[in-house]
């Protein structure tokens, strides 16, 4: 099955506090500038899994925005959609760590290059054999990055593409209005739904129901493939079966040591949907998945922590969760 | 005599690369936040040298825009001209030295919340006892930010006070039209001229005239003292004394280990002007903002090597240049 997925939204540098705790407002040391974005680590995760990918975005002309279309090029991601400005410099993250899953941001998203990112960037003739497009919720931070995300879901809905999502909210973000009204929207269209387990309760449609009794709902109103993503804690997939019976598998976490988790359910993101797509049966496109997350929090970066199909083999035939 | 001095522009924070050639297109470490941007040294050198200054700007609702006001208002600095906005994040610049002067950066500043200054923060009623505005070339960014400059110079001037200006060019700024264009109209007002040996060229009238006769053809278009930074070889000052005659007067640098030399020219800037104000003799302000900058490339982080007057003097005594 050949299939060709589409991701657009924010490529940035990221910088990572050397302390946990580290503060933003007090002298320290940081580590990068590393490749981020977690739609540029989708892409990237999915491009190293030896898939068709084309990423969208806004870099500014200075060594940022080189560094970063560089390492996409390296890693085999389609960088025709990715325009440098002149008129703006590559967008940026600062990250501490307060602890091994609590972390503090620092965005400079809108106000970069990746705020440039409009309606005409999105090119059709790139999209001509696009079937797939994945959103990340942090990709609709203004009126513009989400008119250019409607012109590529629209293209490829009409075509009989699919959607996957991804809420991936984060506070700092939260003060973007366009942001979150544009999530009924995307949740119209989308086919697979990969939010993380303290996203869920955003999702519920009353106060103290369960994950089960929030994914039930979600799959009534069309959503066919839900993931849940939890971090050490594994993932809980949520479908509906050939008999359109109700139908819940969980993977376990693998036993990791965390340098650094933020673009790990990228990667999880990525190689999910990749796997789905390429026709494997769900429960090894989780364990796969499961695994891609676990390995990209072994790694300082966000992008660093992409894995190949044989990384993941590997990690998968050391733990107990043989294929 | 009592003065006010008003200066305008930049607030960023600043990351400095850990190595000498350090990439900015390969991962590495900085040291940071550090508060800087050039016409903030300056107002953070007036202040603790105890003479009184307002500041002008804005930074991003954050913690490094946070740390930027802080900073001020501990030495000194009147913040009540700083503006925090929420739409956009504080401006930031990345340094990288190649060798002890020469230094790459990547500038994250008319995107910023610098970007945002303009003519309606210029308050008339907290510049109504200011009798002297600094412009910093560097401040010059966008249409915006010289408009706020000219409100500024026309209020100072309307009630007779007096201007200085550093041209501070940086060649990464350098695709800024607008800054190009506004050093003709800031240059026609401007009564204290502080560019450094490497810019004199650029003020030159004529192709391949020296430093001496540039000087003299701006004495005669009006401006009273001219000084030429010259970084480890010292200042030397250009006016007219007072029987109308051509003066020149030079001080050999002081031997200092230089950590990081950004910032120093603003604080000799600042020193020099200060002392002017306060009616020191042109020979004194010469020295002192000599130590001054000297004593600035001792500390890395633009705003660490500002210094106070018993600072400076301490400096001198140990040094030949006896006041």
């Amino acid at each position: 099955m050949t299939f060709k997925i589409c991701a657009i939204g924010e490529l940035i540098v990221e910088f990572l506090a050397k302390e946990q705790n580290q503060r933003f407002d007090q002298t320290g040391k940081f580590i990068g500038p590393f490749p981020g974005g977690s739609p540029a680590v989708f892409a990237d995760q999915v491009a190293k899994l030896g898939f068709s990918v084309i990423f969208f975005s806004c870099v500014g002309k200075d060594l940022f925005g080189r560094m970063c279309i560089n390492r996409l090029k390296k890693d085999g991601v389609i960088i025709d959609g990715i325009t440098s400005h002149s008129k703006a410099n590559t967008g940026s993250a600062f990250v501490s760590y307060k602890n091994s899953s609590e972390r503090d941001f620092i965005f400079n998203i809108p106000n970069s290059a990746c705020g440039l990112l409009s309606f005409n960037h999105i090119n059709e003739n790139l999209l001509q054999d696009c079937n797939h497009l994945h959103v990340m919720g942090s990709s609709l931070y203004s009126f513009r990055a989400i008119d250019a995300m409607r012109k590529a879901l629209d293209i490829i809905k009409s075509k009989g593409g699919t959607i996957s999502f991804d809420p991936n909210l984060r506070k700092e973000m939260f003060d973007i209005q366009e942001m979150e009204q544009s999530f009924d929207y995307i949740m119209e269209y989308t086919d697979i739904f990969l939010p993380s387990e303290n996203e869920v309760s955003y999702f519920a449609h009353s106060i103290g129901e369960s994950e089960q009794q929030t994914m039930q709902t979600l799959l009534k109103k069309g959503i066919k493939h839900i993931v849940v993503k939890k971090g050490a804690n594994g993932a809980s997939y949520y479908g509906l079966n050939e008999q359109n019976k109700f139908t819940m598998i969980h993977v376990d976490g693998l036993k990791m040591h965390s340098v650094d988790p933020t673009g790990a359910g990228d990667c999880f993101d990525a190689t999910f949907v990749s796997l789905m797509l390429a026709g494997y049966p769900v429960k090894d496109a989780l364990i796969y998945a499961n695994a891609s997350g676990a390995l990209a929090v072994s790694k300082k970066g966000s992008m660093e922590g992409a894995s190949t199909l044989i990384e993941l083999e590997k990690v998968l035939s050391r733990s107990a969760c043989h294929i």
